[in-house]
């Protein structure tokens, strides 16, 4: 199933819907504690999607692949190495990446996003599958230089249109078997098996609440595979999840 | 003016209310969006008050105080160094601060929290002051040695109750003016003026503005003072800045 969040282009506040190929049933209620289908029918064509989470928190993983690893010549963690998203950073498929005024490259990272469909607090890896709403593409872009000079994150991660999401929440997905591309202006950037991620999904969601409770809707990031590179104003940039779905983001400078 | 987030100890949903006196007007209606004073009142002594923020992100500042940077061993920034604490974190005045098994000291780190009133992007900082709601007690509670071993601040200062905020939020403070204390079982930890911050308010406001949109309710929290230390379960470890208010939490050690 595919949930998908999204504004009638005619107006209207945002909602949530099932997907069913070219068309959306419209749901009432919280996607997380209760919802139900309405009569509404929405044509693709006539609804503009949106960021399909509204999380309390967004959570990354980082160096979660080997090869990326190797390219940021870092070690490999022997435990998920998280940090924080801003939660304003977030946007939806089809919006501009806005590149702030900033030295160094502004790179995308392809990356899988989990959404949590239930509380999860000192959680086994079990409990942690079992706790999954579903699976989105995500893009955890990055200011380099920063990152490097703050040696936190949150800036670097965090400005405004920082953390493109989308299109919509497949829930039927099997994470260990996905495999992410990022393409840039229709060339290949990045690839990656999740198989082959040092930490998979279970147990980093476990690992994660076993520090901070996750909530329902709270957004996991789970880290890029190696070919990070740099974003200019007038690229288009893709992330594809065979499985999952595309989101693809136009790269903009940022005004002011 | 002294805004509070309260739950009756008979029960009931958490409401927001005026504090005058030892009295609380229940308020209707959203804080930030506009709301109105209801009828009720309720004694002090029949409520439990709660943490005075919901916010969608709390941005903390690192390295925000000359005598902290030295007792760090860490160079005074030349703009300010942002990172971002979990809102699961979040706990209310009384509520006990959990430690959980990890290796190395948990400290105290007695900080003001600035709660925004108005969304704020790109500001200038006289636009950044004009923004504020309030003030309050804030606890930017800190596992040392991961914070050392991670770089990054996400999990150290991210467990849940590692953000102690209250008791309400104070509308007529300056924050120039305060004096920030950090009580440990009634001895003095930290004392430090927030006119000796490195960057004030305003200015800090601003900066953050500049990377990420503030939004109505979120909490930035100014550093900390030097005098850091260890907690052990058991501690009572009391945040107070005249003028503001005092913000008392119990130490436990975190089970399970």
């Amino acid at each position: 199933m595919r949930f998908a969040r999204f504004c009638p282009l005619a107006g209207g506040p945002p909602r949530w819907g099932i997907l069913e190929g070219e068309q959306l049933v419209e749901l009432e209620g919280d996607l997380f504690a209760g919802y139900a289908a309405t009569p509404r029918l929405h044509a693709r064509s006539e609804v503009r999607l949106l960021c399909p989470a509204s999380p309390s928190k967004v959570v990354a993983l980082g160096t979660n692949f080997r090869d990326h690893a190797s390219e940021m010549a870092k070690p490999l963690p022997a435990e998920p190495k998280i940090f924080l998203k801003a939660p304003s950073a977030l946007i939806g498929p089809g919006e501009p990446i806005r590149l702030p005024a900033v030295p160094g490259n502004i790179e995308h990272e392809a990356e899988l996003a989990v959404v949590l469909g239930r509380r999860l607090c000192d959680a086994s890896p079990e409990a942690a599958r079992a706790a999954v709403l579903g699976y989105s593409c995500f893009n955890d872009v990055t200011a380099r230089a920063l990152q490097r000079q703050d040696g936190v994150f949150a800036r670097a991660k965090g400005f405004d249109s920082f953390a493109p999401m989308g299109p919509w929440i497949e829930t039927e997905a099997i994470p260990e078997e996905l495999t992410l591309e990022c393409w840039v202006n229709g060339a290949l950037r990045q690839r990656g098996d999740m198989g082959q991620a040092i930490f998979p999904v279970p147990e980093a969601l476990a690992f994660i609440s076993r520090v901070m409770t996750l909530l329902p809707g709270d957004v996991v990031a789970m880290g890029t595979p190696a070919g990070v590179g740099p974003l200019s104003p007038g690229d288009s940039v893709e992330v594809r999840i065979e499985g999952v779905g595309r989101l693809e983001n136009p790269v903009v400078r940022r005004e002011g």
